[in-house]
């Protein structure tokens, strides 16, 4: 008899029909001998409702009503999944996050999780209850209402996981697992059997959708298994573990990438100390994330310094650097806003050199110019062209034989 | 600086508009020095389509899991109405039933009201906040969320006042008050300034459905003065008190009454005892409501027994009832479903004669047969054929002179 903490998001609870087939899987699960805590999200569309609501109300309606407001969505969803699960006969209750006590601080619509009473949950599942639980959101001491923030819901199950000890959190989602790269892209994409926390962090960073980083982190943190599967398929998903496979294999897990990349580069800044400080302060002042930072020395005394924004804050942040450049007398400010930043991850790369190369190789080979690199742990991050998008994800994706069949250790070689 | 418990129905905030406007009057009363808590319902149609929703989950939902489902109806509305509030300048904050421990019974879907602890609104009030809370909605022992049944929101503002021992408790709704009778019968009715606990009382279970019955009661028992007031319009409205006026005046408040009654009539049965226990325990045993009962001794020995129900169960009475007079042995079995029941309502009758005779001098002036006559202290009710009711309501406004403009106590003499 083993804890499972399933969480169904939006789209696999989006009707009524969905929330049936949901209750039909959940007690699939509960059938074959396990305990189920079910967290699900509001059903899709309604948080988008309840929010044109508050905005026909007022243009700045107040965070603390907002999260009154909003967290109705899960609590409608707990309601009609609990139902639906009696209706096939199971024993279920459901519960609101004040109900649990999903304590968190108190930064309304982007609350912390704190701690969470599991007692009353306990007793349910060992009174042979199926318990649902409304994620994405919490009360804090002082009992406000508050939400987690969009996704939330994947932070609430692991934080339920963990709470529970439960043998794994299961995020079913509409995809059916963690994938080597894109499929949309390279059809031969495999899905991953396993990955690591680490390896998950900097996938889902670079733009896959799968899971929330806050929930990824959580997970990490507390060392609870995190399994990726599908609502809508069988299957046995992607499990993220905290565990890493054996050392005497260089392993790539996949290959990211992210189209919303622009670059911008300031050129000949007089060296001196704080220099950096003084071009990247007013890009934060202004709310602008700064991804990649590269610092080059140039010729005479000068340097060359050069940073990738998102693709919306583009405009904004070269503005604010030729201001910069004009107080810094420095000699030029030129932008890229028509380039992708591919990353190569995986935990092996910590023991193994030559994957760097490999990578450039592969490229080069392709004829792709190579225009920012950057390098972390456990992933490569390239700068390229937009065009050479891809064609660089296929050609690394032989080039590491991603397309090929794991080894035992459920992971490729290269 | 008096404290006002405010209640708006499902209409009053039942589209963003209308909040804004509800936001409005709640702020005109606090400009004018008064400390304000409001009561909200869900906005109309919302608790309609929730249930809608749990009827595509399971033809008969369970009643915990309503109650979590329809409770979302008036937290959307707190959410909101605070927004606006907030929106005209105003320290506002919303509170679930649950936030303000609204503690009840475990009858879900039709809890009743067993502690308010007020600590946490008077906190904000003294801080002056105007405090917003969910109406139709509490807690139980343990913590699950219950609701009052329809029209709840107008029990937990007369809690709410009961508990912060308000000055008085406002109904807002549809109507501008309590009238001497249905203004669409007669156009001359006039708006009671004032009418007694129990005169409303008698004059809710009759038809008048400005109020909840439990919450007059409530409001009676607690000795919370109550106002019922217009939404759309100025006014006074009518305040409910429970002080009686002088004695030395012969009182009628209003005249009610109620087109959905039939009437059935047993004739024969062996007089004995037990016999009305006989006729209407099978009745009674099929959740058939009976309102007037009358037993009239008959010819040789045996005694006539008359009483009516609700139209929709005259059918179903009829059959009960012939299956009875068989067992007993009785003559015939007789009804009526085209009766209705006009009511004479008055706390003033306690102590004066003659009111009851003027009523049916009245009604044999206009030539209207009295089929049946019940009285209680405060009430003297006829049942006549359908066709007379608007004469006989309006005969009667006329006979007690209900049209006229009260004297200075603020009631009509006759």
């Amino acid at each position: 008899m083993t804890l499972l903490v399933q969480k169904y998001g939006g789209t696999s609870v989006g009707s009524l029909e969905r929330i049936h087939d949901v209750a039909s899987k959940v007690l699939n699960y509960k059938n074959k001998g396990h305990d189920v805590v079910v967290v699900v999200s509001a059903m899709s569309g309604e948080t988008n409702r309840l929010v044109e609501l508050a905005k026909g109300i007022s243009s700045d309606p107040s965070e603390r009503e907002l999260d009154v407001l909003l967290s109705t969505g899960e609590q409608v969803t707990i309601a009609l999944l609990t139902m639906a699960l009696q209706n096939l006969g199971c024993k279920s209750r459901s519960y609101t996050g004040a109900q649990v006590h999903i304590l968190t601080d108190d930064a309304h619509n982007k609350a912390r999780i704190l701690d969470i009473d599991g007692a009353r949950v306990k007793r349910d599942l060992s009174e042979g209850y199926i318990v649902v639980v409304a994620g994405f959101q919490g009360v804090d001491q002082q009992g406000n209402i508050t939400t987690l923030g969009r996704g939330g819901s994947d932070t609430t199950a692991v934080a339920l996981a963990a709470a529970l000890k439960a043998e794994e959190c299961q995020i079913f989602t509409d995809v059916d697992g963690v994938y080597t790269t894109d499929p949309r892209v390279v059809p031969e994409a495999r899905r991953l059997d396993r990955v690591t926390f680490e390896e998950m962090l900097e996938m889902a960073s670079l733009g896959s959708k799968v899971l929330q980083i806050r929930a990824v982190e959580f997970a990490g943190k507390y060392n609870v298994p995190l399994r990726v599967l599908s609502s809508f398929e069988e299957g046995e998903g992607t499990l993220i573990t905290y565990e890493e496979r054996g050392m005497e294999q260089a392993l790539i897990s996949g290959i990211a990438f992210n189209r919303d990349e622009a670059k911008l580069t300031i050129q000949g800044v007089p060296d001196q100390p704080g220099v950096a400080h003084r071009i990247l302060g007013p890009i934060g002042d202004a709310n602008v994330e700064v991804d990649m930072i590269i610092q080059n020395v140039g010729a005479d005394g000068t340097t060359d310094f050069t940073c990738t924004v998102h693709r919306n804050d583009y405009d904004k942040a070269l503005a604010i650097l030729q201001d910069t450049a004009k107080e810094l007398g420095a000699r030029e400010v030129s932008g890229d806003n028509k380039i992708v930043k591919v990353s190569l991850v995986g935990v092996g790369m910590r023991s193994h050199a030559g994957i760097a190369s490999t990578m450039f190789k592969a490229l080069a080979d392709e004829g792709i110019n190579i225009r920012m690199i950057s390098t972390s742990e456990i992933k490569v991050s390239v700068v390229v062209d937009e065009k050479y998008l891809e064609l660089a994800v296929r050609a690394l994706h032989v080039a590491f034989g991603l397309d090929e069949e794991p080894d035992n250790a459920g992971k490729t070689k290269y």
